[in-house]
Parts: C-alpha cells; structure tokens; sequence
C-alpha cells in the first residue's frame, strides 16, 4: 500500500499536470491539505517536501508553497529559440550577429543536414547576451531554401526561429547532443573568457514534422552563466513512465 | 487535417510506447504500411523518417527498420547508476575506488545534504571505466546513515546504487545539473588528460520519495567519450504534453 504523504504528493503533482493548480498559484494551505487527506501535519510536510524537491513548488519557511513557474518543464520553443527562453525567464535577451553567411557546409554541417560537404548553406554567427552580459556564442547552418528568408531579416533584432515561424518554417523537432569543449579564439573574444577554458557545448538537429534537417547548430554557454538541468524520478507505479524535466537556467 | 505521414508516425510512435512494437522487434515492411494506412511508398518513407529522426527506429538503408532499445528513454536506475547505465547499452562497466572516507562536508556537500558544513558525511571518489577505458571520475557524499552502508561492501565490485537499494535505501528522485568544467590535478590523473582539459560535469542531488537529500554527487566525464542527448518536439496538439527523452550515449 502507498503511504499516504506519497498519494498527497501524487495527487498535487497530477493537479499541477493538469494544470488545475496553476504556475504561480498557491497551493492550500498545511491546514486544509491536513482537512483534505486525513493527514497529520508532518505528513502534508513530508508530501510537500517531495514536490519541493521535484522543482514543482517553491517557496516554504513559513510561506505558502506555490507552483513554480517551471513545474511543467521547458515548452519545446523556448529549448530551441534563446531569445522565448529568455523571456520565459524573466531576462532580457541581447543579441550581436557577427557574421551571415551563404558558404559551403563544413563536414559536421553537411553530415547532419544530408548534403554533400561544400553544398550551400547559409551560416549565421551570433554573440547571445542575458541583461547585456555574453551567455553564448552561437553557430548555425540552415538549408539554403530555409536560410535565405535569413537574408531579408536583421538577426540584431529578434528571434530567427520566430521569424522562420512566421514565414512558414516548420521547425518540429529537435534533438540536442550536450557536452564541453574549450573555448577557441572566437569564442574566447566574444564570450570574454581565455582561450581553453571549459564551455557548455549544445549541438542542435532541428527537423521538420516529415524528419527532414534544417538546421544543425552549435551553441557554446559559458558554463558560470549557463546550466542544464534534469529530474527524474522513479515511475509512480509498474508500467508507468518515468518523471521527467528538462530545464535550462541562467545564473542570477 | 494532419496530413497522412503524420498520422502514421503518430500511430507507429503510440505503438511503440505502448511497448505493442517492443525495443529490437523489427516493424512492418514498407509495402505492409502503405497496404494498412492506404497510403503511398513515399508517405510511409516520410514518417519512417520523422521515427528515424527521433531515434526511436533504427536500420533503414533497404533493411527493416528496428525499435530502438532508446525509444522509451532512459529508466531512472540507468541515469542514476554508471554501471546499469553501461549494461543497458552493451558495454562493460569498471571501476576503480580511490577512496571512501568519512570526513566533514563540503560547503556544497553540506548545502545539498542540508547539514551544517563539517557535518560528517561519507565520501566516495572513484574512476569510473567503459570496456576498461577510464570515463569519468565520480565524486559523492553521502549522508551518514546511507554511507556507512557502505563500509561492509566492496565498491570494487559492483553498483553502489543496487546495493543501496537491496540494503532498502529509498532513493526516489534526482535532479542532475549539467555544465562543464577543467579538470583539476586528480581528475587529470585519472582520466589521462591534460589538467584545464574540458570535462562534462553532472552534479546529482538524489533525494527519498519523502524529498530527504540522501546524496550529492558530482561525476566528470571526457566529452569525447560520453554525452547527453535530449530530444524533443512540439506537442501534437494543443494541451498534450511535448515529446521528450534523455539519453546518456558513450562514443564506440
């Protein structure tokens, strides 16, 4: 049999899933979870622990717990486009673009994008800011047919995923391949750190609904300013999928 | 209306997740799929190819395509322990202990546990391997009632996780925070890199289905040898859920 503080926490969570318990509400109070489930007080407190400890709820020390804006994890646009991510947190997202470009695709580009090394790719290099301060550096080779509505856009001024949305793009899917790398001579002028030091690397294969690649991208954040988060948790019951979050957050 | 190909690779990804095509079992022929959803070659090639793209089949190239053992994600035990982690995709997990040790915690070990710095905690620092090769340095502090579990156990010799569990530690939940890192003077040693190389950092909080931090980790792996794949997509319609897998893969 469950105990009870884990059927209290399972229940809030599918409340919170279902969207029930809004992001930003307040949960009850200890008082009337008490009422609700017939529990005692340190068992609400044990239920509460949990979701506190998932990152569904915030706030405690006496406060009224609320449910994080993050409880249901990153919405697939702002895992994809900085600028929706940055909003979603409360930052103002900045943006510097070195250089675009229509080039032949390097053998990384080529590989993911199913052409011939050296086809034409438009290629754009951007320097990412959060409240002005460098985050990121980013490198992306569109399809050309995708790329060139890049040509009639000032990447200076807003989201390119949001402009490609606009036009008709259809960006479905994503897959992103994480480790590190050190920072070369381009990433150390524009994110202000030494040549060498260690940077979260996300390389990105973005397709259509029919699987088709349009975009491989390689985005490199500094990793004092940058973090990527997951949770998880054991299946609630047999058969039942795993918990699971996906999070991207920004140093303070 | 969704177009065709859509729907087919909504109903085959169901069937997939619902385990009716199991992880290694081969899908229909082409010819089979175009006779059950009326549909044409090419259309059934293009959902194929959205399934291929998620990574949940693999094969293809004029053989059956296969469900990937991936497809589901990865299970909670396998992204908590290296060596289920290793076993569940082929390959031979090793480890080599350097210490285990009780001794006062980090200010970090101590934040996460929520003790006071100093409290006592057991240590564990290990090199970890993949078909004897050296992958990552695992560091981790456990709390003193869970790591003293520990002194009557070889770490030598098998996961220290699914000795917990069969001593019934209840280890419910962990969030994972990824960035990246140099290595300093030890892992150098132990991982044959140069110090300052890049290391993939992963700092584990691994807290009871109550929410009681039992553990705080931190593993460092060579990015040239292991990553992390998160995979998403838009939700197929409004309100569902986005699709979303994380994977750890290690480089052949």
């Amino acid at each position: 049999m469950t105990p009870l503080h884990a059927r209290i926490s399972t229940t809030l969570r599918d409340r919170i899933r279902r969207g029930e318990l809004a992001a930003g509400s307040s949960l009850p109070s200890e008082a009337e979870l008490c009422q609700e489930f017939g529990a005692s007080r340190g068992t609400v407190r044990s239920a509460l622990a949990t979701l506190r400890h998932e990152g569904l709820i915030g706030g405690g020390q006496g406060r009224r717990p609320v449910v994080r804006d993050t409880a249901v994890g990153q919405p697939f646009e702002t895992l994809l486009s900085f600028t929706a991510w940055a909003e979603r947190i409360g930052r103002t997202p900045g943006q510097r673009t070195v250089e675009i470009a229509r080039r032949g695709a390097s053998a990384a580009a080529a590989a993911a994008l199913r052409m011939a090394e050296g086809a034409p790719v438009i290629e754009v290099l951007r320097l990412r800011l959060l409240d002005g301060a460098p985050v990121m550096v980013e490198r992306a080779a569109f399809v050309e047919h995708v790329g060139r509505l890049l040509f009639d856009f000032d990447p200076d001024t807003a989201s390119i995923y949001a402009h490609l949305a606009d036009r008709g793009v259809d960006l479905q899917s994503a897959r992103h391949i994480i480790d590190a790398v050190g920072a070369d001579e381009t990433d150390a002028a524009l994110l202000g750190v030494a040549p060498g030091t260690p940077l979260l690397r996300e390389r990105r294969h973005t397709a259509s609904a029919a699987g088709v690649p349009l975009e491989y991208g390689e985005d490199r954040y500094r990793p004092d300013r940058v973090t990527f988060t997951i949770d998880n948790a054991r299946p609630a019951a047999a058969g039942a999928g795993q918990e699971l979050r996906v999070r991207k957050d920004a140093e303070k």
